[in-house]
């Protein structure tokens, strides 16, 4: 099987590597992953004196183990920092919503394409399922996914409008032939069953390339959270392209310019106003250590995730002397197309003070730029969406571990 | 995108089958997958006028999706029937134990590795998680996995007992290298903290190929019923020798020649007992159509799992008229080693009596078998253990799907 990276800059033996990580013998208290722990939780002394709790229609977690989003009115941020790899347990996945989550009977849910077609048509659930059917694993991302502003900020709290799921659905492009789509179509709105009614205008582009009509996440149905019965999925596209609940499918020559591409999900660049800016750029984050891990000295993995709006990472490269130096880190195959990929670098801290960065590059050659970079290209009033800044972890001399929060405005 | 297999036999084109699969417009009560809708629930006529619930810590599944495993006192099958691909949600995975599920205490928990080693080791949960990580998609499948008996059962009775996670811990050669293992051991014995203390003599040669000691599961901390915190992981290797809840590894130049592998876990092959059977052969199922759907006459896609436990599926054969003429589904990609494969199917039902069937072939060239070439070779005593003969469903002319059960004793 795979070996771990190694880090050219230390030439590192993997006894000595093993050696050092275990040999420290001392497990602090603050020890990453162990934060859960509820109190008032015990388990007997010596689990194999007591016979266990037989199986149930359904498995639980484990009283020691409570990972949880951290919601607001509109929306919930998932917990980056304790997953292990890049599938996002369904509930646990990131929520943008516009007017909360509907309650939908699916016996009852309709979608409806009509428009510049041949034959307007109504699609039920059951007509959804029969067709011919496709899974992919991809992520969304919300638009407007970045926050910054002081140290104390965990992956959740500074990137946690993203997540991963394998998504099981019909092609879009499978009811569009269905009910034969004018050549000259340009645009298609997408509206979802929300008391939103959220919509927006997608290029025909989209629906012949790889969009999706979804309505299973994760092998079982969809979550009502993520769009239950039937979501469309833009893979690669801003998060709230991506219709929940959706019941109509208008297919236009022109976008038809809703609220939410006009007063929201644009973006000042150069003294102008950018819409319709559907692709998520590169981006990565390491996720450990991250705050509020407490380090200590010897070899550490450095974890993360990075993905592409546009297509497959190519390369993650990691930094752990604030950005001086760069070195690649090992990618966890299989590597997807619009796909979350797992990172991972071996780093050996012997205590000093540091940044610890991360920068992707997917494989249309694009490179996740410096903050810096970002306001060069956009300008001094660079908006909140699409800010896919590098960003980095200060390591003080004591282990801990803090965001650094960079000012752009 | 993709397109749609097209079954050679009925020269289709696409706006022929689309017409054919909607133009019927009557959509039966016994819809497939309609069948969970709970007495009760009640949601609005009209979704988009009602504000809907805010976004919360977790996100539950809709009240009308209920899936459940069938439960007994040893184990809990997994509802196959319901799952749209590959990923078995963690809640959903299969069960068998042999003292039920232990509650353990992670700040507690420890692996011992001793033995034929130069380091006797104990390994915390902490240390594990910083020690060098890796991911993997695979299945896991319990070695009794096949039961048949009368036409009215689902995919979870034939063969509930498999199951597929994302999988991340630390490869075992990790660990054995810290140890430092004796050039002459062969063999290591894993035991698991259950108050079965369940144990299994391993080939050394797995330890240093691709076994893992798992801690995530599909990207959160592993469920108790599958090992919390930590389980052994051989890919593609029976069931119960990937020992959860793992407490002990003891390295040795011989088996130990346990209860579970010598008065378990064994079967007559021709006369005598096969031991230490491992591999998980290669095997496939029809998940939709399946009992208790009910079918219409038009286009349907025949859906199912197929796997190896020696490599990739390189291809699943589907034959609609009892097995007399066979044409390749399509596998949805990635296709993984070790790891249950999507197969899909495009078939047209003009409403005759027939029989379905699917048969899987590894990259060892290995052809999953029919019931009456496992007795040839087995010989008529034929055990319970690593069954995986091709098994069928009858379509009836109402439409009505039954499993064709096959005697062999």
């Amino acid at each position: 099987m795979e070996e771990p990276n190694e880090n050219p800059g230390n030439k590192i033996s993997r006894r000595k590597l093993l050696g050092g990580a275990l040999a420290a013998a001392i497990v602090p208290v603050s020890a990453p992953f162990a934060k859960y722990v509820q109190a008032g939780v015990v388990a007997p002394a010596d689990p194999t004196k007591v016979q266990g709790i037989p199986p149930g229609t359904v498995g639980k977690r484990s009283p020691f183990e409570n990972p949880v989003r951290k919601p607001s009115d509109i929306s919930s941020r998932a917990p980056l920092q304790d997953f292990f790899s890049t599938i996002t347990p369904s509930d646990l996945h990131f929520e943008r919503h516009h007017a909360g989550i509907p309650n939908i009977d699916p016996e009852k849910y309709e979608l409806l394409i009509h428009g510049m077609v041949k034959r307007p048509m109504k699609f039920t659930l059951v007509d959804l399922k029969r067709l011919p059917s496709f899974t992919r694993t991809c992520f969304i991302e919300c638009a407007g996914n970045f926050r910054t502003g002081k140290a104390e900020m965990t992956p959740q709290d500074i990137l946690g409008l993203t997540s991963q799921s394998e998504w099981t659905g019909v092609m879009l492009s499978t009811l569009l032939r269905e009910v034969g789509v004018d050549p000259k179509a340009k645009w298609f709105l997408a509206e979802g069953s929300d008391a939103a009614l959220l919509t927006r205008s997608v290029p025909i582009e989209k629906a012949w390339d790889d969009a999706m009509i979804a309505y299973g996440q994760n092998g079982e149905a969809i979550r009502p959270a993520q769009g239950y019965p039937a979501r469309l999925l833009l893979p690669g596209w801003e998060g709230n392209t991506n219709v929940k609940w959706i019941r109509r499918i208008e297919i236009s020559d022109d976008p038809y310019m809703t609220r939410e591409e006009t007063s929201k999900y644009t973006y000042p660049v150069n003294g102008k106003i950018r819409m319709f800016s559907f692709e998520m750029d590169a981006r990565s984050i390491i996720t450990y250590p991250s705050f509020p891990h407490k380090m200590q000295r010897g070899w550490i993995e450095i974890r993360g995730i990075a993905w592409s709006g546009r297509g497959k990472v190519v390369k993650v490269e990691v930094s752990t002397d604030a950005g001086k130096t760069w070195y690649n880190a090992k990618l966890q195959e299989p590597v997807l197309e619009k796909a979350h990929t797992y990172f991972r670098f071996l780093w050996q801290w012997k205590g000093e003070t540091t940044e610890i960065l991360s920068r992707a590059t997917d494989d249309t050659g694009y490179i996740q730029p410096t903050l810096k970079q970002l306001v060069e290209a956009r300008g001094a009033d660079i908006g909140g969406y699409h800010m896919n800044p590098v960003t980095a972890w200060v390591i003080k001399r004591d282990g801990e571990v803090l965001f650094k929060p960079e000012k752009y405005k």
